[in-house]
């Protein structure tokens, strides 16, 4: 067994295990979170596309099933409109693969995915979740005040160091440490290049070094040994996502989990097509054929909308042609197994490896 | 103390130490190699670089300081001449540059690196290095058969685990999992889609799982903790390079030392403006100007030549410009100090953290 943690944060966070489940958007609900919770890590439900009535009946159903700590993810970006000729350049993008699955493009143009505003922040003060993490930064200050009055813990996730000072600077309880192996969107959100997105063994180190909170480490950790090593490089906890993607308890589909069973480690991209925002997936055919960053695509989260038509189309068909299939760079590591067996997994192989 | 490395690499390298320093051209010389191996690493020399002749008076400077295990390092890509067309495209793109500053630009377009061939593999049958390593994959069977008939234990790195295996079934002793994270060339043989490199993290508990061989892990390891993670992710040893880049014994210009000392984690990007092919290194001028990556750079190594102008004109200046600084998303921490010292910091954080 590990010492306990120098800097509080498990004991803070109400856990048994410093292990975090990444809030993952349309792959999970509160049964991954209940599953993971009543393993002893921190459950974790993406707000960000729920309404208020489908958050509230997630947090009551976490709530009817367990009695733990549970951790509310929102987007804290800045809605900005996209001008009319941007969304007409991506429909012309767009067109020719309408037209080759015989389809009618989707009217959509609406933003799937709102920024944390006063409703939310609302949503947060009847609920009152232990946590309450962000995504894409923090929100303004007044709508942060009210979420940090409510008694909850905020975390933040960065891409680099100065991201990491950022959020110390301006109110978050700790910092998660995304790394450049990590799935799903990349949290950047003072710089917008991707080519200096910071791997995770080089980037926890250098937050750890500078700031004055708990680190919690996430990107490319999948397994005990990630666990452990994580902890080595000086991270309090571990946030993981695609170790759970293939788990009884995800919502996955089949088409991503099969996708999933075939991933090596090189067959994820960062893409902006799916949202507008460089996000980590696996490969697929809109992918290969657009190339995986787009100049054509709209502001986040506004490049979904156009991508609906063909979307359902993937559904239907159980193909996974063209829709996220997001996954980290660890994809090969993830098991088709329970979550709350998982869970037992990374933490007794990463307790042994550190007791070794 | 660790208890003794399960695969027994570190006493096949005749080291104390699971510490290989990663052979650097153009910043290095026999005076690191001779620090790293008195301090109980293994020392390395970059030979692509050199003459037979200059290669040869290295190996007896290295010789004549200490009775010390050694690796010659080559690389083994296979030299496609450029055709005139791509090589009047690139002065094209440096024209401007040739233009502001004022000078002539540079006839060179000789290959200032060559691949390993007779001439190297009769250096390797004659010097009889305990390591000979390749970058860009292997040499042909012919050549790799003299090196493995000369004793030597052959290494080579691996971006991906598809490489990785390539390797073991190629003939290689052990693999180097070049993580995202690393300074310098990307050795990546198979592809070369840079958008697809994966990070330390993710790549090194994959690549042990895919290969029967010792792995050693390179990519953003510049301190103990790295190191320590580094076995963890179950790496044997580990490979590191810019945490020697400010060293006393390092041949680091005066530019690239204070470039590095500026460094944040955010600081390089991978590059082939230099060589024509995928480096990491720290931004500066060129980099900036022309963006990253060029698809108007000729293969490597004939990107180099039409650059001499530009690189003499910052080496006189002292500006850090129009010159390669190769470095890794670790660069911060890198620290001034001697070699000896830093391997040894390396060592003991490294055994500490591990016995803890």
């Amino acid at each position: 067994m590990k010492p306990p943690n120098p800097r509080g944060l498990v004991r803070r966070l109400g856990i048994a295990h410093p292990l975090l489940q990444a809030p993952m958007a349309g792959v999970s609900d509160a049964m991954l979170a209940i599953a993971v919770a009543r393993a002893g890590g921190l459950g974790a439900i993406a707000a960000a596309t729920l309404s208020p009535d489908a958050l509230r009946g997630e947090v009551e159903r976490f709530r009817s099933a367990i009695d733990a700590p549970l951790n509310l993810n929102f987007f804290a970006h800045r809605d900005v409109a996209p001008t009319p000729v941007q969304m007409e350049r991506w429909s012309a993008v767009l067109a020719p693969l309408h037209a080759r699955l015989g389809i009618e493009p989707s009217r959509d143009t609406a933003a799937a995915r709102r920024p944390f505003d006063d409703d939310a922040a609302r949503m947060v003060e009847v609920l009152r979740p232990l946590v309450v993490s962000f995504h894409f930064g923090l929100p303004g200050a007044a709508l942060l005040d009210r979420v940090k009055a409510s008694g909850a813990i905020v975390l933040s996730s960065a891409t680099t160091v100065a991201e990491a000072r950022w959020l110390a600077d301006h109110g978050a309880d700790a910092v998660i440490a995304q790394g450049w192996e990590a799935g799903g969107h990349r949290a950047m959100f003072l710089d917008d290049d991707i080519d200096g997105q910071v791997g995770t063994f080089a980037l926890v180190p250098q937050i750890v070094d500078a700031i004055d909170l708990p680190v919690i480490a996430a990107g490319g950790i999948a397994d005990g040994r990630g666990m452990a090593a994580a902890r080595l490089l000086g991270a309090d906890a571990v946030q993981v996502g695609t170790a759970f993607l293939r788990s009884a308890e995800a919502t996955t589909s089949p088409a991503h989990r099969a996708a999933l069973e075939r991933a090596d480690d090189a067959s994820t991209r960062l893409t902006n097509l799916f949202t507008g925002r460089p996000a980590r997936g696996l490969r697929n055919r809109l992918v290969d054929e657009l190339g995986p960053m787009s100049s054509q695509a709209p502001p986040f989260p506004y490049a979904a909308g156009p991508l609906a038509a063909l979307r359902e189309h993937s559904v239907r068909e159980g193909d996974g042609d063209h829709v996220a299939m997001w996954a980290g760079q660890a994809a090969a590591l993830a098991r088709a197994e329970r979550a709350g067996d998982i869970v037992m997994r990374l933490v007794s192989e990463s307790e042994a490896l550190l007791a070794r």
